[in-house]
């Protein structure tokens, strides 16, 4: 059995090297995921998101591509936390690939027990994206921020950021994509960072404009930006729990505060003020207790100020890294739930519509194939400019990784209406080879994670996790090319129940017919599961659209 | 909204009330769960086990049963917990049905939060064929039992328990079973019981052939019935924890020792020696903790025992009433282990050649349709000796309660072949109405459950649980009619994940393709999923089958 490491990148062009484009689509997108460009550590099989990878390990990868290279069109392979372990004779317009990552009974369903059974080799932790073969690299990151901020831009400001000022903080992995984010929704960003070589990264990359070391000077420079309009990003060499309650102290009020530094770990994410990163390094080696003393210092200073702004009128929120969990539960600090978290504050009322994070990958390798979809979005939905606007940025900014590919957010009905727009353009030729269309497990009816997606919900069905159950066994009635069920994604073991599908437009007519089905019936659990929780949204959403919910439009 | 009560009864015959026989199947045999001959308490909902119910409420009951009237041949209702949520379109080799019951988020699947989701309405208890809708009755119980006996007798006496004494203890509602599963493989039958009622209610239930109140006389009936070969059951008023121990006395060595009283409750179900039902409970309310000293003591010897004809040369097994367990925590004695648990001793071999308990209802209602039946399996495996003594047994002891039906463990390949041959017999008109196909969830590739099904696995893998998701969702894909994701049932919330399917055949071409498909998939995944662990057996029944196994037989 052969079990080298290799060097993967996935195939391109138009030649087949399986039996049918389901099985390509799904070979070259399991090896995209783990090619150089995308994955982190690609020798050892991991994608992203710590150790989320793409199979269980290098013999299983092997025999993986083997098996899709001779699966027939009437069979579909079943892989179990990343390991090949039966073909099965289904039928053509069944998945041609079904995978369960990382499931555990739930009385076991702990890291330790996880780690245990990991150690024997009889499971793997499979992320979102990572096991279930669609991951894009970090745009989706940047959407997923642009997003929010858009939401957040139309909830409060009449649909953009123009003329507003976004303070946060944390410039890091993920944080490092605000800027970025914020600027391509109009705004004047300013984010605090007290390390100056991730402020200086961000500036490499594209991410950010300026670098500052200086308040009076970043202050000057963003609250012009604010005044004319401009869209300017200042990265602030300085520690939040300093810069903010300074701002409460000027009276200078942000129409948006929230944070990212990694608050969700006392000991290494945030430091306390009046520390470099050098300095606090030492402080933590010595006085590992004060340390965490210093931080939670420091954090109950800065939620008290991100509260005193929020009184005098920002809108202030949580970006789901338990900074309000931490002085809560380390500092008594209740009241800091008063902030809202970022799903229930904006992705929920975006889930309502069946919206969420819809992405494609061109197989031919061809960067003009993607071109020539984010043509097609353009032209299809002129008159939403926030779509519009993350397209063309996105267009200009956004380097590929790997397989080009596009994510943007599209309710139910937009996503099926766009499926089958993208297999019209394939039939026709005015794209090279068939388009892999697939998503995010981070979507309205494919996940059940109550300290994130799931938080709050208004009927207290958090915990719930049938819902994504039910969609992952639609998406395979529908006939996705292929399905997942994953456990643990995005916050840990024992904490999330996801699912995950992914369907080809090939340019048959047999496309047609199955994009139809699962892009509509995939984002249509979404509204379900809301409307199913009472979110008035939802319920109209299913009245306008005619979906059919027995105990509510029945 | 409808929601009254009302008392439930499956349609009968061949007229049609929903759109396609699989959507009637369906409502047939949800109707039939709740047959007040079938469910324990039909007003409930409740159709067994506990608190197992077929729908959340009345009026989700009325709203499936109108929902499926409607249902197209190319859409799918979705249940989520007893709950009809929605209706998608699909295609016509898809489920008709698919159902998530009980799921919740691992972190919070313990009884207490989910019996807050339940009284908050979002969630019930789904067992594991009463909220799949494919309960057929205690002849479930009496076939297992059966079937474990006869496997007993393959493993270690060729093949029957002619001319074999075995001892157990409980005649209560599962095990109350035992003697007649015993006689009907030809055994000489001992069964310990301190309730008098309870051995007569089995006597008139024809379950259990006489009843003694003195040991010598008992023991002289059994062991002329041994030395002769004759099949005789005898209930012996008295306590197993005195019994056992004077057999040992007395040097007497059953071939087989079991028990089920109800050992995994020290406070309600195993009565200390010297005490009848009566004084039992006055012990019990007057010293709780003085009376559980005293099951302790009781059990102890009870176990010691069991554990000397073990050395004596008895073949000696628990019967999933944690017995070991008890003794094991409460008073030290490891050893309990010893005694091996029934799923490892005889029905994993089983397991590993995909068998299970093929289970199947006549939706004529016409008895003579499973009589039909019964002929065909006895004539399509006439060389297996045990399953043709079931089948006859059966045909003759048992009395169907609701839509006649029939259940036997049939192995891979076996169970596609019946299918197949059942629905010829529809097609020919042998049989009225179609049949319905299904099995329980505690079967070979459908079920893990650290604690009784997947105990002590070869490699570890107990707690792992992509196997039943996979199985669920390869028999979406193969179409089966029906199919269902739940977690809990048999030993509780937090312990288990299971998945059920059904199948019509109604004589169609349609139906032999999907028949053929699921049936030879679903027991597939148990020859996988065993073969995946290690056991040779699983191996071998995949290489001789022909099974696909990409890291096996690849
Ligand atoms: N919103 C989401 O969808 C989402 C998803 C995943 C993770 N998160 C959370 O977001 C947080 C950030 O993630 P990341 O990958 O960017 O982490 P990271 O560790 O890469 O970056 C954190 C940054 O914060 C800076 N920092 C720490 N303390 C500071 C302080 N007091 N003042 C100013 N800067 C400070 C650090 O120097 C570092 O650059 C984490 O808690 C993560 O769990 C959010
Ligand atoms: N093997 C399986 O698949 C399986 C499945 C479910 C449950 N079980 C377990 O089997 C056990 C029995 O279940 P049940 O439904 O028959 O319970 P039950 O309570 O109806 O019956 C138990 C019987 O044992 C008798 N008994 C108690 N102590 C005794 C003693 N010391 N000597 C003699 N008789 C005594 C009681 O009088 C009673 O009749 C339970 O522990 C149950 O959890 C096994």
């Amino acid at each position: 059995m052969e079990t080298t490491p290799i060097t993967v990148r996935a195939p391109r062009g138009t030649t087949l090297h399986c039996k049918g484009w389901h099985q390509e689509a799904a070979l070259r997108m399991l090896m995209n995921n783990l090619d150089p460009e995308v994955a982190e550590k690609p020798e050892e099989l991991i994608v992203y998101g710590g150790t989320g990878k793409a199979a269980r390990n290098w013999a299983c990868f092997h025999k993986i591509v083997e098996t899709l290279k001779r699966l027939e069109n009437d069979e579909t392979l079943l892989v179990q936390s990343g390991k090949p372990v039966g073909v099965f004779r289904t039928h053509e317009l069944a998945p041609r690939v079904l995978i369960a990552n990382s499931n555990l009974v739930p009385r076991w369903a702990t890291w330790d027990e996880f780690r245990r059974l990991e150690a024997l080799g009889l499971t793997m932790y499979g992320q979102m994206t990572a096991g279930s073969w669609i991951y894009i690299g970090t745009q989706g990151i940047l959407q997923g921020t642009y997003e929010t901020f858009a939401e957040c831009a139309r909830q409060h400001f009449g649909g953009t950021l123009k003329g507003r000022l976004v303070v946060t903080a944390g410039l890091g992995g993920m944080g490092g994509a605000q800027p970025l984010a914020a600027t391509m929704n109009e705004a004047a960003f300013l984010g605090v960072e007290v390390d100056p070589e991730r402020i200086q990264r961000r500036i490499r990359t594209g991410y950010l404009d300026r670098m500052s070391t200086d308040l009076d000077e970043a202050l000057a420079l963003v609250l012009r930006a604010r005044e004319r309009g401009e869209a300017l990003s200042v990265g602030l060499l300085g520690n939040i729990a300093d810069v903010l309650p300074e701002l409460v102290r000027r009276g200078i009020v942000p129409d948006v505060v929230t944070d990212q530094t990694a608050a969700h770990d006392l000991r290494y994410g945030y430091i306390p003020c009046g520390h470099t990163v050098e300095s606090a390094a030492a402080f933590r080696e010595n006085d590992p207790k004060g340390y965490e003393g210093a931080v939670l210092d420091s954090m109950q200073r800065h939620v008290e100020a991100m509260l005193k702004l929020q009184e005098l009128g920002a809108v202030v929120f949580d970006y789901g890294n338990n900074l309000r969990g931490q002085v809560a539960d380390h500092r008594g600090m209740k009241e800091a739930f008063r902030i809202p978290g970022f799903v229930p504050a904006f992705i929920r009322p975006l889930f309502c519509r069946g919206a969420g994070p819809f992405r494609w990958a061109a197989l031919s390798g061809n960067p003009n194939d993607i071109a020539v979809t984010d043509q097609a979005v353009i032209e299809t939905f002129p008159h939403k400019e926030s779509l519009v606007r993350w397209i063309r940025k996105a267009r200009e900014k956004v380097r590929f990784q790997g397989l080009p590919a596009r994510i943007c957010w599209l309710e139910y009905g937009e996503r099926a209406e766009m499926g089958l727009k993208f297999n019209w353009l394939v039939r026709k030729g005015k794209i090279e080879a068939p388009i892999v269309i697939g998503r995010d497990h981070l979507d309205a009816g494919s996940v059940a994670s109550p300290n994130r997606e799931t938080e709050g919900m208004k009927d207290g069905s958090d915990a719930i996790a049938d819902w994504p159950l039910l969609n992952a066994l639609l998406n395979t009635a529908c006939g996705a090319s292929w399905v997942s069920i994953h456990h643990g994604g995005g916050v840990g073991i024992g904490y999330s129940i996801h699912a995950g599908m992914v369907c080809v437009a090939d340019g048959t007519e047999q496309a047609d017919f199955r994009l139809e089905r699962v892009l509509t019936a995939d984002p249509g659990t979404g509204v379900m599961r809301h409307a199913d929780a009472g979110y008035e949204l939802a319920i109209q959403t299913a009245r306008e659209r005619g979906l059919d919910l027995p105990m509510i439009t029945g």
